[in-house]
């Protein structure tokens, strides 16, 4: 429980919340809520809010923030709940704030390439409504159904991070409304700012701790013209892992670059019922390049490729058709599904390590898997050296399952802390990280996180227990 | 006076900050501090510190902070002084904490692609360092002799931004001494981050006023292996910044696109004793493109020239020798100095707008000089919106000049804020600057900034009366 004195929701606040919202249908109270909004996707915590808003305005949003403030009733934002961190969970009950009806692309401004949408939007809604105007939207986490208020709230960072930087580089503006109920414009269409402190970039990848983000104005890129993805088999996985950092050295900025094992391969192959085009190797790379001519596109995946060959790579085959880049991407996009669907339950580690850390950490995740007996699966960004390693409970009993995850993530963390690395590179902390989180920061710094809180939200009614709390 | 109650510096202070510092020729006392620490480049406003330390390492910023938070001395931080807006100007006596001695490069890191340095790097140093181990630093604002502390402080922008973005893109980590002295780390070398508040960003833009900066570690980019200029005449200014949007959407992203004007250019070539290529005509706009191949580069300047053509331009002059490149870019970088020479005294704005409202805003500025009677010079980022416009004292008497700066100055922040720009693209605002942000904020987001700064700084030590003080 929280530290924090909450009042209970009363059959008054909700009459008074559907007041405010004006339409009953979007105040949903105790039983009636639905399971779903308990959860997110992997965290295993539950909590089921004392009452569920389907906001529809930053009006509405400000009205219910400054009610609740005045109740002292705690509010958890939501959009799709496809966090893996427990981030949309109301621990503490209250109101549970459903942003996913805002989901209005508002305006894209050619001019000033920006992209202009409300919270609920979904990704592949904002990249395809960009793409269809001849503009790219470059975060591209795998869960293309997250709502862009989630990926502004987790700093998503995707497989294109790489080349064109998370989704922080790509937040101008902001509409938030505050704990208090005050609607704030951060930044805006401007390209630079230095106006003070950057406001914008506390709220992005604040997970809904700080206020609610109720707009967000997108910087958008040129649509690269030409596309290619190599697909790289490796004889094992360390070689191909301290590949990375040459190709990337070489000049040649793939857009992507990750590293898959056969396992997952053959997980996903059997998830999907599609073969993948190569799943005799033990380990491989796939390569994205994206460029405005095909000259520029074919002289950097060349290089990329004989970067490949000599430092051991087995082949490489290219894949510059619409059809076999679909079967590439779409098996790499079914991984956790696949991984998921393979066991019982599982949790996830999402840590980022220096990109010349990557082998070391991958080789020193695997090898827990005879020492503590578990399956450990991982996949991920190996050009910006974000991993994901999900370990497996598959037939572990309920005294064990804890038991192993706790010791098996314990030494995770602490390997990464020791490769400088960081307990979250894009998932975000939530509430199943914030011991991990904890132990990684300097007493100051928690202090400081904690401080800030406290000005943002003086009551903490806002998303409370994640994070620092 | 500041409301926050500062002690003295006395005798057996300076006694124990050399005791701190054991070099007794980096602590000067009072009246034997040079002039030069008494202001920065142009904000008019001075005040000679009661003491200025020469700090060497983080170790010794950590000590001068405990003692001064203990005996509550302000402490202002200081690079090479090449601010604009009176940032390094220790406005309350006390500590000046000269950091441009720590000016070591640490380690160039090929496979993270990252740079580190001490703060009082200079940015010329950084980048010709980076560039000879074959890595783009980008940032690049005109004043090459800034350190990179300082660059990090006002989140610098510069001329490649419209491509590569701004200082704060280029941070991957930071150590930073809170203001009891506290050495902390913040980010490092990964490539995402979602692990609780960006503290990080935090710092970046914040001024000196959150924390003292004492290492950074920056993101490079290879190298790009050609680049070429396009120098192009218009008629008229507002033509050629109209042209500016339609250049940027054909997909063929310059690294910069400058705009300037006759007058400027004739004082450049006046100032520097040396020809521009042509000032025949009113305006110009100056493209730079680069890239990793030829061809790539060949086919983003062709597509540009033609853009031009078609909007208006007189001409397109290619720039690909390195001679004219150096005179062309050798004349933009004289323009501060060029125009400052050519007055008795000059403010500056440096407002940043939507790219779209470019040429609202610089027309607007233009048509002020008759309204008031005064010269207004511009030049600036026609690719980013980052104005630069200096309003010239000439013959104006002591009455005369305030009064007309701070018109001219109301009318120019106006005319940003309607059309949703921000008081400051990339110059910070210090003192001279304050008054324009304390108006263009929110009140709620105002009281955030302070309440932020209180969180680092309880006592309000670090460089004092600086952005919301």
């Amino acid at each position: 429980m929280s530290k924090y004195q909450y009042n209970p929701v009363t059959p008054a606040d909700i009459e008074a919340l559907c007041d405010i919202i004006g339409a009953g249908e979007r105040v949903i109270a105790g039983p009636a809520v639905g399971e779903d909004y308990c959860h997110d996707e992997l965290a295993g915590i539950r909590r089921r809010p004392d009452v569920l808003i389907k906001a529809a305005s930053a009006e509405e949003v400000a009205a219910v923030m400054k009610y609740a403030s005045a109740r002292r009733i705690p509010v958890t934002p939501r959009g799709q709940g496809t966090g893996l961190v427990g981030g949309a969970v109301p621990l503490e009950g209250g109101i549970l704030l459903d942003l996913s009806g805002m989901n209005q692309i508002l305006e894209l401004d050619p001019d000033n390439m920006t992209l202009t949408v409300e919270p609920g939007v979904l990704l592949m809604e904002a990249a395809k409504f960009a793409e269809d105007a001849g503009f790219l939207y470059p975060p591209d986490p795998g869960e293309k159904t997250a709502t862009i208020g989630g990926n502004i709230s987790t700093n998503a960072g995707g497989m294109r991070a790489v080349k064109y930087g998370v989704t922080r580089d790509y937040v101008r503006g902001l509409q938030v409304v505050t704990a208090r109920g005050v609607i704030m414009e951060l930044g805006g269409k401007v390209a630079k700012n230095s106006s003070g402190y950057s406001i914008r970039d506390l709220i992005v990848g604040s997970e809904g701790t700080l206020a609610i983000i109720t707009r967000a104005t997108l910087k958008l890129v040129p649509l690269p013209k030409y596309k290619i993805s190599l697909l790289v088999p490796f004889p094992d996985l360390v070689t191909a892992i301290r590949t990375v950092p040459e190709v990337i050295r070489t000049g040649a900025t793939p857009t992507a670059v990750e590293f898959m094992e056969r396992e997952v391969i053959l997980a996903a192959e059997e998830y999907l019922g599609r073969k993948f085009p190569d799943h005799s190797s033990n380990a491989y790379l796939l390569l994205t390049f994206d460029g405005a001519s095909k000259h520029e596109v074919d002289l950097a995946y060349d290089h990329a490729a004989q970067t490949c060959l000599r430092a051991g790579a087995l082949d490489v085959f290219i894949s510059n058709t619409l059809e076999r880049n679909e079967s590439i991407w779409s098996a790499r996009g079914a991984f956790l599904e696949a991984i998921k669907g393979s066991t019982t339950e599982m949790d996830e580690c999402d840590v980022v390590v220096p990109r010349r850390s990557v082998a070391d950490f991958v080789g020193f995740a695997s090898g827990l898997q005879d020492k503590y007996g578990v399956r450990i699966r991982s996949f991920g960004h190996a050009g910006d050296g974000n991993l994901h390693i999900y370990v497996l409970r598959d037939e572990l009993d309920e005294e064990q399952w804890p038991r192993v995850l706790g010791e098996v993530f314990d030494e995770l963390y602490a390997r990464a802390r020791e490769l400088n690395g960081q307990v979250s590179g894009e998932h975000g902390i939530g509430y199943a990280k914030k011991s991990y989180l904890g132990e990684s920061l300097a007493p100051e710094l928690s202090a400081i996180m904690a401080g800030i809180k406290t000005v943002f939200d003086p009551d903490h009614i806002l998303n409370p227990g994640k994070i620092v709390e």
